[in-house]
Order: structure tokens, then sequence, then C-alpha cells
């Protein structure tokens, strides 16, 4: 039986995992992401986490078909390149990840965007099954999307997915991306938490930052925003309520133009809210529905945090 | 050699070709469209369109292959009927055009969506032809639209390329969909007429009324807008910059998730302002452009104001 390995590489940690024919997870490992040391600290990052995913299975990483990265940035799987991770350290410029990782492996590695890998997954084995087309809303630090249609993601020219720079308020918020407007700008969890540190700083009372040290965390993570909202954190409930809003248009849009079957929400947060946020973000869109009659089927990830790295091995043909 | 009809079935005019195998036109006619009389008159019209426009070819409407409909409205292509038309005459529930029409004419009517035939068109004979990909924007008294994907018409459940209704604004300008923000309610033709009507009501000076009434009309047509644009009418001006925006917004919106290879811009007031203003859609659209480096090619749509008949006739295989 071929085993085969697949890392997914998040700006806060990463997950290594080594799954048979059947998809089913044989060894699995989770190591933080360097913070520092430019790409060749976390090519050992993930090379030590893929090595003890393998060695909890009982193989040697050179005996695997081959290991998938899903990875953030402008990831050209041709090439086996990653360029421009804002998210990872140092990491600028154009760095050949699959050679280097397959090197220190001893093993073929593929590279794949991220977003993308985690919703082939969800077509392949999770909450995509049962729909020919589907838009993968991936709800993290940033909004991040890939469109599956007829059973195959659409990739454009190559930079499809963009889900994040929709357009929801035409000279509204300024994005990270430095354009106005954008559902990122409102929806994403890195301007969620900037929100929310000015506000705070404005004098607005608010348990999140109070619940993020408790947790021993530096940022608003998913969770500190679950416990917030389960608190009902006025900040957290408005700042998320908008949030949802935001979904809900640049969906509606993306809905009224191309007709899908359903809308699949995944990410960071997205996971962690669950299935009650699915709903919010289903009535949010319902608004902006065109053919309000026959909505597309809402539905949660099924595959969660372990949905990326099941998707990077599916970059490996066993 | 087989002979083709083709209609295209608009809110103001009726006009049907005919053509052969090379698509080149045989015989055209045009009549106004009638303002009662319900379908049934409307059937007489097509009728009457198409004999006249057989006979300039020389031919029976009974010895074409075929003739096929462009029609606005929920458009049911197998069942032959359209339902809900509303530039069109006391045409609120579901009628069979295609039997009703083909009874009239002994031959063989095929209906369909009139801005997709139109878009066919350009993908088979115009624009499009050279572009796998791209979305066709049709400008007119409502902004519709239409997707090509890997060079097929996306129709998704029955229902996609409702590109009007793409959110530009949350909790912006009420649509006539009654549905908030939507760039039809910012660059459809018939928002803007509503909007200048109200301005000189409120005492705003504009050239538009008199042009209109002038050339005879009733309505702000698109070559009434033409003129007032060519005189710099403040506020034909305005209005036409801030629907350019909106369309802008739109574009970039579905841009940046499907990267596509083209836009197409055509309807009644994309062909009448042509080419510059293909330009600055284009560059409203591009402060959006996430992958701002590598912008879709834009173009006006090259058939114009017969893009809709050609389209229909090739509802009918030749």
């Amino acid at each position: 039986m071929a085993l085969r390995g697949g890392i997914d590489l998040g700006g806060t940690k990463v997950e290594a995992i080594v799954v048979d024919d059947g998809h089913e997870i044989r060894g699995q490992a989770r190591r933080p992401t360097p913070t520092e040391g430019g790409p060749p600290a976390v090519v050992r990052e993930l090379a030590a986490a893929l090595r003890e995913a393998a060695a909890a299975a009982g193989v040697e990483p050179s005996s695997l078909a081959g290991v998938g990265v899903g990875s953030p940035g402008e990831v050209d799987t041709a090439a086996g390149t990653v360029a421009r991770a804002g998210n990872l350290p140092e990491w600028d410029g154009v760095f050949p990840l699959a050679d280097e990782l397959g090197r220190a492996l001893g093993v073929h590695v593929a590279v794949g965007n991220d977003v993308r890998l985690a919703v082939e997954a969800e077509r392949v084995l999770g909450a995509g099954r049962e729909h020919r087309s589907f838009l993968g809303v991936w709800w993290g630090t940033g909004v991040g999307g890939a469109l599956v249609l007829d059973g195959k993601l659409w990739l454009g020219r190559g930079m499809a997915g963009e889900l994040g720079h929709v357009v929801v308020k035409e000279g509204g918020r300024r994005c990270q991306c430095g354009r106005r407007g954008c559902v990122e700008a409102y929806a994403g969890r890195g301007s969620m938490e900037r929100r929310a540190r000015k506000a705070e700083e404005l004098g607005t009372k608010t348990k999140l930052f109070e619940i993020m040290r408790k947790r021993d965390r530096t940022r608003l993570t998913s969770g500190v925003w679950k416990v917030a909202l389960e608190r009902r954190d006025d900040l957290a409930v408005a700042l998320v309520t908008e949030a949802i809003d935001a979904l809900g248009a640049a969906i509606g849009s993306v809905q009224n133009l191309a007709d899908l079957d359903a809308i699949v929400i995944g990410g960071g947060l997205g996971t962690r809210l669950g299935q009650p946020y699915v709903e919010r973000i289903a009535e949010a869109a319902q608004r902006h529905l065109f053919v309000a009659d026959k909505p597309p089927a809402f539905a949660l990830s099924e595959l969660g945090d372990i949905g990326g790295g099941l998707g990077a091995a599916l970059l490996v043909s066993a």
C-alpha cells in the first residue's frame, strides 16, 4: 500500500500527516511555524514535522509515494516555488520549496495553494462531495476562496479564487492589499483584530484581549473570538456581525453571477465558529440573492483543520 | 444552403434577421415592440418581422431550418416558454412562445435568454473569438451578463449571469429588484434615468430631457446619453461616471474571483458609447484588481445591435 505525505503550512503552525490509499490518517504531527530564519528555517520545520508523522506511521519519509505541501503566498505548482508569502518569515522572494524540501526528505515534493488544496479535499472527501459546483469560502486571517465548477477547481489564468478581494463597498474601508472595500477588509480576522485594537485604544470596553492573554496568545485567534462571542462581548459581536454581512454580500454576488449548487464555509474562523455561523452567513447572503427562492446549499467544511493536509496529500498520485 | 432565422426581442424593438451557413445576413427587418396586447400581440410582431426578413432573403419562413428568439424575462429553453418579462407588455405569467410563434410561422422555433445569446454570438463570431474565458457585460436598461468559461457559456443551475445584481455597495442604493447596492442600481440605464428625472425635478440643470424631446423620444435612450455626454452635460457626466465606477467594482470582483482572459462590453449603452467608454470601464476595474499587473483584456462587442439576432440564429442547427 502506498502512503503519501501532506503538509499544511500555515502562518502559525505546520500540520503534517501521512495517509494511506483510503485517505485514512496513519501518522500526524504539528509544529509551530518559525517566526524567523526565512525559508530555510521553514523547510527545516516542515521536514521535522513530516519525519515525525512518518515515524508515527512506522515508515521512512523516503518510502512515501511523495509529499504534498499546501502553502500561502504565490505558489507556482509547475515550478515548485513559493513567492511573497507575507505570513511566513522573511519570505519575499521566490523560493524553490519543492526542491529544497525534497532534498531534505529524500522524496518527491509537490506544492500547491493552501486554500485550493483544502477546498479540493472538501470536494473529494468532504462537504463538496455531493456538489458539482461550489464556492469554498475560507474564513481566517484573510478571506480565501476557491471555485469548483463541474467537479473541477477553476484556476482561470492561474490566479483565480481571490474571494477576499471581491468588493462589497465601493469607496469603503481600506484593505491590507491597498484597495478599498474588499470583503477581507471587513471579514478577515487580521482586519477584525486591527479594528478591535483600535476600538479598545479609543476606550471601547471589550473582553477580547483579556481572553487572549488568559489563553496565552498574542493575537486574537479564532478560539479567542469564539469565547468572546459566547460571553456576548459587545465589540466581538459587532465586528463578527459586520464580517458576516460582508461575507454575505460577497457570496450573494458570486451566487448571482455563477448560480452554484453550494457554498462551503471553512478556514480557521469558519471551522471554529461552526454551523450556527454558517447559518448566519447564509441569512446574510440570502438578502442579496436575485433568485431568492432557490438559494444554494450552505455547508460547513467537514474536514476542518486537517483538510489542508489531506488536500496537500492529494497532490501526490498514490 | 440552409437559412436560419434569428429574432432579438427587446423592450423597445424587435430585430429579425435571416442568415446563411456562413452567418452572413441575407434579410433583415425591424419593428417596434408592442406596448399593449400582451404576448399574443408580441407574437404577431415577431412573426411579421421574421416574414419581412425572410422576404428580403427571398424565402418563405417555412423553408428556414428554424428560427431562434432571444428574449428577456425568465426563459426556459427546454420548454420553449418565457415568464415574467417585465419590459414586455402584460407578460407576467408563463407563455409558450416557441410553440405559438412556431405555429404562426410554420417552422420550428427555439427561445433563449437574450443576453446569453448575444454573448454567445460574440464568442462564436465576435469579440470573444480569441478568448477561452470571458465575462460579457451587457450595459443597457439593466446590466446583464454571461460568463464564458473554457469556451462554453456557464449556466450554473440555469440562472447564472445575473451580473446586474452583483453587490457593489452594502446597504447602498435600492435596486429595482428590491435589494440594496446592486450594480444595476447605479449603472442600469433605467436607474440612471430615474435619478436624472429626480435631479431635474429638484432643480438640477440638464440638457438630457431637451435632447430626448428633440429626438422624439419619451425615454433617455443610449443615443440621448451619448449626445448629452458629447455636450458635457454635468448631470449626464456625473451619472455616467457613477455607473462606470460601479461597473468597474463589479467587474473587478468577478475578475478577482475568476481570473478571466477578457471582459467584453456590449448592450445598448456599451455599444453606443463605444471604445472610449470601454477604456474608462477598464480603468475603473483596474482600481480593484488584486493581480494588478495582469488585467484581463477589455474589448467592445464587435457585433453591436445585430449580435442578439445572430446569437438567436445560433439556437438553430443549420
